[in-house]
């Protein structure tokens, strides 16, 4: 597959009249498409106001999309710009990344005419065009080194073939032309270059809050790193602060990526090391080495982090994450994730966060609560399966016990699951009701965490409950995958960035065991005991020993909805709060929210333009 | 609540102006309703073509149904004739009779003038105006004793508190209004006389074939029974066909109801007896008397079956129904199921069934078919269930056996429960996929149970798996309820109507006892032996003991989504096709089909007239 696409011999060939030329053209149709000149649109509508988000697609770095979001109107504009453009560009959405029903804009020439037009591909990436238009195009211009497309699209078509933008992960899919194509269904993605990028497209547009005169800075970034040219590396790097360093509040924090690597960053994380060592060792190296001193296991506190496409963070006005001084180590570790699936070699990178913090406390420390599954072998998925969900609770009596009166305010969310986790929401029960989302992503993906600011802060009050639950697929696995630390074991967790900080840092629970071992007894029974469960194995032996049938399925299910829970309502990741918190009952959910799905029928605003649009630019 | 409304002191005291006089009132609106004059409707739709289906709604005959269908146009013409008629009217659909959530026509008066309106009743009964008037009248004549309203409706609406009209069970309400109320929103359906009928709205149309030279007549009727006063009778009555009466071919048959009956006749069926036996007694009255002989236990082959609103029942060209001659039984019992709710005494009744039939024998014998579940406890329902599904299985290996290679056509199908089935459905598998519904009624009711001709003949293959799921609601129960042959045991059949004939009678399944006394056993061990659900108790005395907590429903669930099946794949109810029965797989299925739902974001047609009709009418 080419590569490096500087060469324009298609794109040479096409005739090119000036945009006034274009109009005698107007009334030329060809096959299906009706003619709309881009003459016309680039007069009808004003040049769009600055594109404030930002992301290269392809590794290459020969796709540039920007965009920006209007709430009110509920639209997108973007702005794709390419480089050294040869027979046309497709760009979309899709569920998982995939180039199969995927929802599309093509970019084509058949060699003498180009196209632009609204499509989508079926389940074997044959592309059609869409009954509906629904991506108006605005602008074609050549630039100096490609082209450069601006349309728009709205959130919600009611196209059944189009993708349904909502706040959370998005998977843009692109691919590029290297030759004409007589028409649209003669294309088809699996011929083409291809690939996909993560990235919320609709990101929280809450007011920026001012800094304050005596901000700093401080960066904590890879000290010169030569970029393994492996697909996957993880960076660890080991720094402290000052001696002496009092009790600041970090109020801000944002990527600094080594330029010429933004394809290659993918994400960044800063840890706070457990103040109950004196010191860490100032290691610097693959996070997976065998150098890496275990102690780096006890840096696990999140102070910062940051993942492709993300903005800067800020924190709520009122509100800072306390470090240095008394009781907080001094220590802190940076983990660069660089994903280099083409294998580049020797780039070197530097890249960090920025943190922004002030001497100035705010008024409120904020903190960070993991809510979810405890990480234990006795929450696992069974094999084979496409979307197994797995619910971790904070019950209301952990909420009685450790929040304050007047709540707390979750402002922000990060979600994370291992390898196998597809979708990840948080909902808050209040009086054993569902009241609202806290923060779901139906296409979350393990490779893309970002810490996401929520649109709209969710009080948190004792007695509530907090649900999470998280849908993993397992059709690669031969074996049930059991809840654990490991990279091929499964978590399921939230954080939630909130204030005022309490003691309550940990509100997650699992199955109770006692029930599980029931669970294995029974499996043995209906098996006539041709398979040792036995109690004397570990969990993880007893999961791999199940018989995986429809049955064995279904009561895992069935036990999971059904048993008793074991909380952990920790303080640190060690003390519980005082009480009894095993064998608790499941929190009793009476009434459950139901998904907003858009009100298509009556009416819902779509743009419709012509089916296809003929478009003809001047070369550069 | 009084019942006979021959009074008419409202609709006296309204102004009763001519046709033409009303014309001058056009400009008048009232409140929030627009002004529609009858007589501009009466002017601009030429009379409806005759309506081939009636039917009373109420057991006092004040309320007289008649519609016609356009397949074309998917929309019913209904004329509703009311007696009597005090304040109002109203008359609509609901999913199963309850005046809540029903979607409504309305007449009602304000003591001075009369309105039309389609509306619906909230949970609480409460009466609104729809913010889509989906029924169009088209005319209001007075009557010599009272009204004629005639209004049309289209299948699908597309108004979320509109009924989707189907071929299925319909659930018709009405309710008389006996006082004016000042608003349609004073309307609560709580404090009038309300009442439901059911009925198959979309009836088949298939054309009627025409009846040989040589066909005869002959009544089965119950001779001048006096129905009992009591709410429920089920009449038994034996009769004999002529000594030496040959073969024939019933070709058709229909109700004779005694005429003022109407309200009073529910459902007859007819029955041949077995042919094992010479004779049986000629018994005359109530099925469940202590008097009636046990053998006619013996007298269950169905030969004619009607219920209330069924028409005449037509056999296809080409089949018949053989009775008479060798090897058959000359006695046939009827039974009729009289319906008397408000305790009439004295009515003298000789309603019955007409079969038409004829010598000359048909190219094929029609037969009749069971499918669904074996009469058996081990298919049971926990109790407070919504909608507990239980599915029975004819499997491709008995079809392979039984059926002809040309495979059989069915054109009819009776749907079968006792009175916790809420819905029906028989599903075609060929290959591992769903292929077409035979039959399926999503508002079932065990007191509304037709042969209903189906608006496709399906045509079934060796090799072919037909697929029965009934739908329980058991929220009334305290215990499981097991299937079995008492009215208060479950049953879960669809009687199909097919030619050729086969000797295949019943292909129907249930779980595989074994797996049940597994799950027992698991259900044992998971409660620590608490409860007793031992070996030695009946199955019906073991679902008894199980506590019926989340994990043994799902469990239960997932055994008969799971378990092998034993297959009843009979010639006659006690002779098996040869092979081995026990243990047989599920039948697999990898593609199901979906549910259809009217398409009604792309502009569905929608009839949408003036929120509230404003109507006048001279007086008798």
């Amino acid at each position: 597959m080419q590569a490096h696409l500087t060469h324009q011999h298609c794109w040479n060939s096409l005739p090119s009249p000036s945009v006034r030329e274009a109009a005698s053209m107007y009334s030329t149709a060809v096959a299906i498409f009706l003619v709309i000149l881009v003459a016309a649109l680039q007069s009808s509508e004003p040049p769009e106001s600055p594109f404030p988000y930002h992301i290269l697609l392809d590794p290459d770095g020969i796709l540039e999309l920007s965009w920006n979001i209007s709430y009110v109107q509920e639209v997108i504009h973007f702005q794709l710009k390419v480089q050294g453009l040869r027979a046309g560009v497709l760009f979309g959405m899709s569920d998982r990344g995939e180039l199969e029903n995927a929802d599309l804009i093509m970019l084509w020439t058949d060699g003498n005419r180009s196209y632009f037009a609204d499509a989508w591909s079926d389940q074997k990436g044959q592309i059609h065009l869409d009954a509906q238009q629904d991506c108006q195009l605005l602008q074609v211009q050549r630039t100096s080194d490609g082209l450069s497309l601006l349309f728009k699209r709205p959130f919600v078509t009611c196209d059944p073939n189009d993708y349904l933008i909502e706040d959370d992960t998005v998977h843009l899919v692109y691919g590029i032309l290297e030759e004409p194509f007589q028409s649209l269904e003669a294309i088809n993605t699996s011929g083409l270059y291809t690939g996909l990028q993560r990235v919320q497209l609709l990101k929280s547009e809450v007011p920026t809050p001012t800094m304050p005169a005596d901000v700093q800075t401080m960066e904590i970034r890879a000290p010169d790193v030569l970029i393994p040219d492996n697909e996957t590396t993880y960076w660890c790097y080991v720094t402290e602060l000052p001696q002496d360093f009092s009790q600041h509040h970090i109020i801000m924090y944002e990527a600094v990526v080594t330029e010429g690597n933004e394809a290659l960053v993918h994400h960044m994380e800063v840890f706070q090391c457990a103040a109950e060592f004196k010191s860490f060792p100032l290691f610097n190296g693959p996070c997976d080495s065998k150098m890496k001193p275990d102690r780096l296991n006890y840096c696990r506190h999140v102070l910062a982090a940051w993942a492709l496409g993300a903005k800067a963070f800020y924190y709520p006005e009122e509100a800072g994450v306390a470090f240095g001084g008394q009781g907080s180590s001094r220590y802190l570790r940076l983990e660069v994730h660089y994903h280099n699936p083409r294998n580049i070699q020797g780039r070197r990178d530097s890249s960090g966060i920025r943190l922004y913090y002030t001497a100035t406390l705010r008024q409120f420390n904020a903190g960070i609560m993991e809510l979810g599954l405890v990480y234990t072998p006795v929450m696992a998925i069974p094999p084979q399966e496409t979307a197994f969900v797995l619910t971790g609770y904070c019950t209301d009596k952990c909420t009685m016990l450790a929040l304050p009166t007047s709540g707390i305010h979750i402002f922000a969310s990060q979600l994370h699951t291992h390898l196998t986790g597809r979708k990840v929401v948080t909902v808050l029960a209040r009086d054993g009701q569902e009241r609202m989302v806290v923060n779901r992503d139906n296409h979350y993906s393990p490779h893309f965490q970002e810490i996401r600011m929520l649109k709209k802060v969710v009080s948190v009050f004792p007695g509530d409950v907090l649900i999470t639950s998280c849908t993993y697929n397992t059709e690669g696995k031969k074996l049930a995958t059991v809840g654990g630390f490991g990279i091929l074991e499964e978590m399921c967790v939230n954080y939630v960035h909130y204030y005022p900080q309490t003691e309550l840092e940990l509100c997650k629970s699992a199955v109770n065991d006692g029930y599980l071992q029931k669970y294995f007894h029974q499996v043995n029974s209906f098996n006539n005991e041709e398979v040792c469960t036995c109690p004397q194995a570990s969990v993880p032996e007893q999961f791999t020993s199940v018989p995986w049938n429809s049955y064995n399925r279904d009561m895992l299910k069935a036990l999971y909805r059904f048993a008793p829970i074991s909380m952990h309502c920790n303080k640190t990741s060690a003390v519980r709060f005082q009480g009894e918190w095993n064998l608790q009952p499941l929190p009793e959910i009476t009434s459950t929210l139901k998904d907003r799905t858009p009100n298509c029928p009556n009416g819902q605003a779509v743009s419709r333009t012509s089916p296809a649009t003929v478009i003809n630019w001047g070369q550069g």
